[in-house]
């Protein structure tokens, strides 16, 4: 971001809406958290109304706000009125990088390769280094990193944008407006193998990834292609860094998935799931739309109940944790002594 | 692939054996699940007898059976009977990929930066923007993929595939007919470090990495080089995507890992070996042939004997998993309990 | 390495110290662990003196050890006595691999992309294919490997060495004398959305990453670019393979974390923190100076003594483990029922 930033939070309002209160030419430099030193001026935001007494601390020359707090926000030099502050505060950050983040270059760079037949739609941005392979697909505005290698007959909607040192096998395809991070592997082949004497006999996957429009990647994350069938990612799924996603999965649309979730091969997840980081979801199970996994949960059944499911071990001092796992070993065995106690009690 | 692909029933007999029932005539243009729509005409599997009734409804033009379900499977135009159908699929995914998969580009691209001194043998293709370094040896009929990196001295064995974007560090070894996918990092640094005043002195890793011959490694994996001796990948093993391998690691041969495992420092793992996906190995640790760790364990003490190991906190809806979880905390406490009452009602 | 090298005793002793005892011309080619075949010959430590028996049978030509093993050591040709033996090694293999190791290059590559406004001290290394880009600073000294990607005003510090393939986002900063290894990607965008109508509306991630000094990164781990604030990581910081780090998380001075460790954002981890391998910290938590977790612990709550903490499924045969975890579900209940009995008993 450069440094001479000044935005007055009446231009705000008239491009996202919501009511002004205040200084209507109140400059702001940056978006910041409400603790945040006075320089340079900032605009905050405030979504949870427990916390108002925030407010009256606050440097921000500007606040975000639900018009339930419009009296604490009073306090500050102007506020943004709005139903809903950290959806606002999502528009503002993204008309503020929009805005003042430098472009990411333009045209092709000249050491990028890209075969003959390959297809880039004008207004198309290819890094340094990028490499673009025989009959593959680029739809216009979109961006490819440098070092990111997009496959032969595979296709990259309008729009998308790929990170450096991102790989897109061949003929998957990645749909509009996605953003895909550094590191990412889509189409690497899945894990499958026939066991013969001892031994594994690859399975050819013969599938590919198909991702559907508004797609979001986070890093190192892996697709796999599918086995006979296309793995499948629905519209408006996002997913958070270092994921496994399996051959022949199937997400549906705005299921969203926190880092290091793993999701073994031919599951399917239903629409508007949530997945806590780590968690594992073996596979061929079906998880009904909006399930909801907490964070290093071990999913090892179908789910058909929308809902929310827990399982890890709570945490404890090391002392009080190896006695209870050391019990928990015997815990069946405990269960009848108390059926046979009970038994004598009657 | 390419859409205008037809095979006979019959070629397919000719190629990989089988008893053929029906139609011998019968084209099929791709391989598809059993539950697949009936164009493009395709051929498909049957592995368990158990679900010897989808035979009925399937559309597919052919399918590969168990002769004990040879009746059942007079009912689609064509058949192929053989003991293991799984095993035959497999087979029929080679030679289909080998038949129409595109190839992956011949000889060496201009762009890629190769080492004078590296020997690269006959056959050997490397894509675009790919770098071998000094006294990197390349096998014949080895593919290196568009901007992988073959560190100085590094030796990658005949007709073994490195994809694109792997890294394959200093002094390394792969073997023949490996498959390493994206993402791949081979020989980065083991964790080691020597604590000195509430810091970390760092031991450098003076081994490398030994990959057996036809391993596969899955995208976004990591193989640490040894600490003073090598980190050892067995023949055979295959290993899915986002797994750890810390230093000193010795996997035996023809060992599977699903995706996510993590193998922590100097544990030895036999061979015949199955490690389920988010599984974790603590370092120093030996596990036998054929031991079999389910998802999501943590192994924490070596295991002597072959045979089934689990542990993970089974799922529950969140309200139940919470009193669950909170009376764990308690259970040693709850032993004594029932000992005490065990005591009493003597 | 190469194999004619010849190291005598004493030339170890004159550079690093200690009190040798023995043949003080005694030539070492490698080092090696004790337990090492006898060519070609070696120096080896035992750090444990719990394994002070292992001196009788080693072949090493040299050991260092501690002096309260004098004795034993006497049977080995030659001996470095010190008071920290694995501190001892660990110096050792970093003047090993600074006289030994082949060198990484040196200067610009040609291949290499380098953008004009881009500034690069001297005495900096850049590998093949290599790209900085507009505005980004390299320090003096440092490496920048094949592939690696260093983004738009990024700054990389003196003696800093990234691996090939690593990706330094726009604005990130990396501090001197840090280690970077392969696949590493820093300054992704965090994970940050605000649900709107089913959907996920993006919060443009504005904050960048900080690393200080002598940091190490494993291979494939990510390190997210904060939402708003920077993400930041302290001095002599240890992270090994395929970490995520969620954006605005803070790490403190000389904190170590093992493979796979997953931390959610915006939390805040103290200093001298050791994480064990697979760990999951949820986010908005913060952990106190001198924090331990065990491998494959969840942390869902703050933790605010030093102390080491676990929290993992004890693993147990299949059989077991499944009647276990069966009754588990029914812990409560069990609870419920020892005290009913306890009542009877009154």
């Amino acid at each position: 971001m450069t440094s001479d930033i000044s935005v007055s939070v009446a231009q705000i309002v008239a491009e996202l809406g919501g009511e002004l209160m205040g200084k209507a030419d109140m400059a702001v430099a940056r978006i910041a958290p409400l603790d945040a030193p006075d320089e340079p001026p900032f605009i905050a935001f405030l979504s949870n109304p427990k916390y108002r007494s925030q407010l009256a601390s606050t440097r921000a020359r500007c606040v975000i706000v639900h018009p339930s707090v419009r009296e604490e926000a009073a306090a500050c030099p102007s506020a943004i009125l709005t139903e809903d502050p950290y959806l606002y505060f999502a528009y503002l950050t993204q008309w503020w990088a929009a805005r003042f983040r430098p472009s990411l270059g333009q045209g092709i760079h000249p050491s990028a390769v890209i075969d003959p037949t390959a297809e880039i739609e004008p207004g198309v941005v290819v890094g340094p280094l990028a490499v673009v392979e025989s009959g593959a697909r680029i739809g216009s505005g979109a961006i490819i990193g440098a070092h990111t290698v997009v496959g032969p007959r595979a296709v990259v909607g309008a729009q998308t944008r790929l990170a450096p040192h991102v790989t897109v096998g061949a003929d998957c395809h990645i749909g509009q407006r996605c953003i895909i991070h550094s590191g990412v592997v889509i189409g690497a082949d899945g894990f499958g193998f026939a066991p013969h004497k001892g031994q594994w006999i690859k399975i050819e996957q013969l599938g590919a990834v198909r991702i559907g429009n508004d797609v979001e990647i986070g890093a190192n994350t892996c697709i796999d292609r599918g086995a006979l069938d296309d793995t499948l990612i629905g519209h408006g799924v996002k997913l958070d860094n270092l994921i496994q996603v399996g051959h022949n999965v199937q997400i549906g649309d705005h299921t969203a998935m926190a880092g290091c979730v793993g999701i073994a091969g031919s599951t399917r997840i239903g629409s508007g799931c949530t997945i806590g980081g780590a968690a594992m979801i073996l596979g061929h199970l079906t998880l009904a739309d909006g399930v909801h996994i907490s964070a290093a949960t071990v999913v090892s059944s179908s789910i058909h109940k929308p809902g929310q499911y827990t399982g890890f071990f709570p945490l404890d001092d090391n002392a009080a944790w190896e006695k209870n796992a050391a019990t928990l070993r015997h815990l069946h065995a405990l269960r009848d002594r108390i059926r046979a106690l009970e038994k004598q009690n009657k």
